[in-house]
């Protein structure tokens, strides 16, 4: 116990600055996003690109309860050989496992499982450079993404949840004295114990794409809360999250704790999946994936609570703008950034029939079309930029939605996708975007999520049906991101209407550093919980609050 | 709006008390259980009858949105002829007036919307004894306890969920502003806008036994978090809830609200209630009940977040006291109240084959039960004190229950349940506890719940196999509480173990004048949420947080 109230008051500027930043919401960050040699040490570039380089083609020791087998071949979008092989173990035996390892855990108390819990973040960001390198090869983002949103970004997200976490459990009192006035009687006095306890088992479920980003909000929400993990990745991205578990059980060992409080299961098939998120035992799932798989869980997971972020129709209703250039720029960016394969891109621009007004003038439809178009070939010419930004494609899946697109079997092609050679890595699948025109009645082509970088310039009657089009397609198809570019009052008023109609983030004519598609931990909510994209938020109160329950005792004085 | 800014500043220190209340968790009331003309005032009593008179054979007039016909047909457990009718509306017309009144509603924000509920609640409280007339009525519940759970606790009930909800919403930021440092460039910033919406329509269904203490908790939760509700009430016990209903209406109306934003639901049949809890536009369902349609409602209303309080098995292990009277007058108490019609009131009374000790030397199981017995008929002597505890019994269905208790067929009678006449309410049907004893083996009798004043003194081969008995019975079929009886430190630490192994509130040790029966708003959690008896608790950061959603925009500054 002495050791984890160390590691408490250790953490606790830290957990302090967290907590002011979760009550006002505006910037801060606990981890240097940056991978400069200045923050992370002169030796860390090559510290861990050789770690990272060390897990390849072997076996991945997690000593874990159960193992069985050993399996894993994931394909890397770069290329790059990884065959690193994880321990298979009998779900019966990581759940046992993580069950046994509870009762300690909630012992500790809320402040010892949050200093424990802000320790394992303070060295899952010593090993950002490790991390980021598993999740570039895996994912096929960029090197500075996979830095950024892949290490020090999913760190403060997942410190977000801790902080959240910790704010809801400290607002449980421990003890409570309750006395009763019994007018000239003795008052009525009863000494009452509040105890915090975990729900049970939880699982995190991981997704290709953002294999930590996505995983350590659940992750250390559920940790927090006094439960048990067990992190399924996706079998295309385990190298990420097996870094992750491994680093999180020396934490735990060095802490005093039994390490199998978290453990990784890498499932024989997708049976022993459900056998899995349907035990008893599990009390929550966290689900980063398509709407289908997430669907089954929310109707199968019965008894648990399942967080899920699912498929969306990002869009943007496109009304006017005092920055034309910019805004082409923004949008740009945007729609290159991981070549689309972001759950917050948007893949539908509605733009009136008449055009928008500009401050270059009057812009037609098929004139927005095709600067757009020339925005992106411009963003991209220099190959260096190209390559860094688009990453490359991580699922064939995407490259054949890519390929349809192309055909202008969806619509009307306004900027093909190309291929590009990227020399380290020539195997890898780099595309760019491809731009199609549609109108309103094309419903069936772009009202459903084609994942990738694939995006509809809809040709809407005017702003006010394109502002009813949005609201529609996130009520009934979920989004992440709304976004509006317009100079008029009035519409952005009707936007933001709709933007709570439809409860979904709403960005605002944005021209310069920040993109629609970008959510910044401790300030921007991501997801609202409130339409069929996902039905919980990074990070809020509704997030961690249903995670423990309060087990109260009451007695006499 | 300066009306309601208004109505926040006057009840600001009552919701500050509440805050404190709910932090400390100690005691505190805000509305005086005793019908005392003190605090009520000289003619209230007299008022609160002529009002509930008045009702009697009348048409409740709330004036709703598509009014088509008018029902109601309870039967009062004290034979009081109410004939009361009330508006069948079609459920569509409730969920687009509700959905129609929930802008407004929402642009009065966190404090608009906090002020008018803690007004509402005082509206209640001033309408304390009409209420209670018509708890009475319809529940059987006996006067005082009709007056306190039925009025003053429920309005406590109420305003803890008022507090709560106020304190989630305040933790979030309206504005913010996100300014990014860029190195020697200048910062990134953003203003940034939280609006808080709630999620829907909400629909509360409440039970036959406890109309508002059952009803308030929910019914405060959706409003003060943003959402307009439609309360549901059990067929039998209708007045209660469109009393509330009405002075809602009318405090909203009176605050410039549309009053559509609470409504009454009276179902032309079941069929009715399914479709209105399915409704797409319904977002949360607050349900008290038996576990069938309980479970029902959890199946089908996927649409919505159900907070579901259900059966259960209320279990106690007698180990040992020092206290054997103390602890018997306490158990006849406890028993006899409202005939066991509580969703509090223990089922299963845990007793070691070879007895138990206590001050006054060894009982042996059978002495026990002789004993218990005894203190019934000890505390029921006198009859005016019997009829004010017991009420009348509020369902035929809990009547046949006690009759098949009494025939000796779920395990031996020890006492059996006696009619009682209540010369006030000739026809109302009264019934004293009937306990049976049985072996441990006889689970198919006494392993689920049976609703009434029907215990089983369950004879268990000693205390450790009672304890891991209640485990598994809370655990199985769920439970709203759990007592033990021991002088021992270490069974009470293994009582604790299990509570929180079952997740259920423990009370240790009660002799005096707390029941294990009673929960006592502001300070015991009522249900963890934990186990089957319930998936919420009245009540904590869960049972709001998840009713309302954060929806931010952003943009440059």
């Amino acid at each position: 116990m002495t050791m984890t109230s160390e590691i408490f008051d250790k953490h606790q500027a830290k957990l302090q600055a967290a907590l002011d930043a979760i009550r006002s919401r505006g910037y801060w960050s606990a981890y240097a996003e940056m991978p400069s040699p200045k923050v992370y040490g002169e030796t860390a570039a090559a510290a861990g690109k050789a770690a990272f380089e060390a897990h390849r083609g072997q076996r991945f020791a997690l000593h874990q309860a159960g193992t069985q087998a050993w399996a894993g071949a994931e394909q890397s979008p770069y290329g790059v050989v990884l065959d690193v092989h994880y321990p298979v173990c009998a779900v019966e035996e990581l759940i046992r496992a993580g069950q046994a390892s509870m009762p300690a855990w909630q012992a500790l108390g809320v402040q010892g499982r949050t200093g424990v819990c802000v320790e394992m973040l303070d060295r899952l960001n010593q090993h950002s450079f490790e991390i980021a390198h598993a999740v570039m090869a895996t994912t096929g983002q960029g090197w500075m993404m996979a830095f950024q949103a892949g290490a020090a970004h999913a760190q403060d997200r997942g410190l977000e949840a801790v902080a959240y976490a910790y704010r809801e459990q400290s607002l449980v009192p421990a003890d409570a004295l309750w006395e009763k006035p019994q007018g000239k009687n003795p008052a009525l006095r009863l000494q009452k114990h509040f105890e915090i306890v975990g729900r049970g088992v939880a699982v995190v479920v991981g997704c290709a794409t953002f294999p930590t980003w996505n995983t350590y909000p659940g992750l250390f929400a559920a940790l927090a809360t006094g439960n048990a993990v067990i992190v399924k990745p996706h079998e295309q991205a385990i190298l990420p999250t097996a870094i992750t578990v491994g680093i999180l059980r020396d934490v735990l060992s060095q802490a005093g704790m039994n390490p199998d409080l978290v453990s990784l299961c890498v499932p024989e098939n997708q049976e022993t999946t459900r056998v899995l998120v349907t035990h008893p035992a599990v009390k929550s799932v966290d689900f980063t994936g398509g709407s289908s798989f997430g669907r089954w869980l929310i109707d199968h997971c019965r008894q648990a609570q399942v967080y899920a972020e699912l498929s969306g129709v990002n869009t943007i209703v496109i009304d006017s703008t005092d920055a034309y250039k910019a805004m082409l720029r923004n949008l740009a960016f945007s729609l290159s950034l991981y070549s689309g394969q972001m759950c917050t891109t948007s893949q539908l621009l509605l733009v009136p029939a008449g055009g928008i007004e500009t401050d270059e003038g009057s812009k037609s439809h098929e004139q927005v079309c095709a600067d757009l178009a020339a925005a992106i070939d411009n963003f991209l010419e220099q190959p260096g930029v190209a390559l860094a930004v688009l990453g490359a494609i991580q699922s064939p899946a995407t490259l054949a939605r890519i390929d349809q697109a192309n055909t202008g079997a969806l619509g009307t092609v306004v900027r093909a996708s190309r291929a590009l050679q990227n020399p380290e890595f020539p195997v890898a699948a780099v595309r760019t975007p491809v731009l199609l025109a549609c109108d309103a009645e094309a419903e069936d082509h772009y009202m459903q999520e084609r994942f990738g970088p694939i995006t509809f310039v809809v040709k809407v009657a005017d702003t006010a049906a394109g502002i009813a089009l949005a609201e529609r397609v996130v009520g009934t198809h979920g989004a992440l991101t709304l976004g509006v570019y317009s100079t008029q009052g009035p519409v952005v008023d009707a936007v933001t209407q709709a933007s709570w109609n439809a409860k979904v983030a709403l960005s605002i004519n944005l021209t310069g550093g920040v993109f629609v598609n970008q959510s910044s931990a401790f300030s921007d909510f991501h997801g609202t919980g409130g339409n069929p994209a996902a039905n919980a938020s990074y990070c809020d109160s509704a997030f961690v609050a249903n995670r423990f329950r309060v087990i109260q005792r009451r007695h006499h004085v």
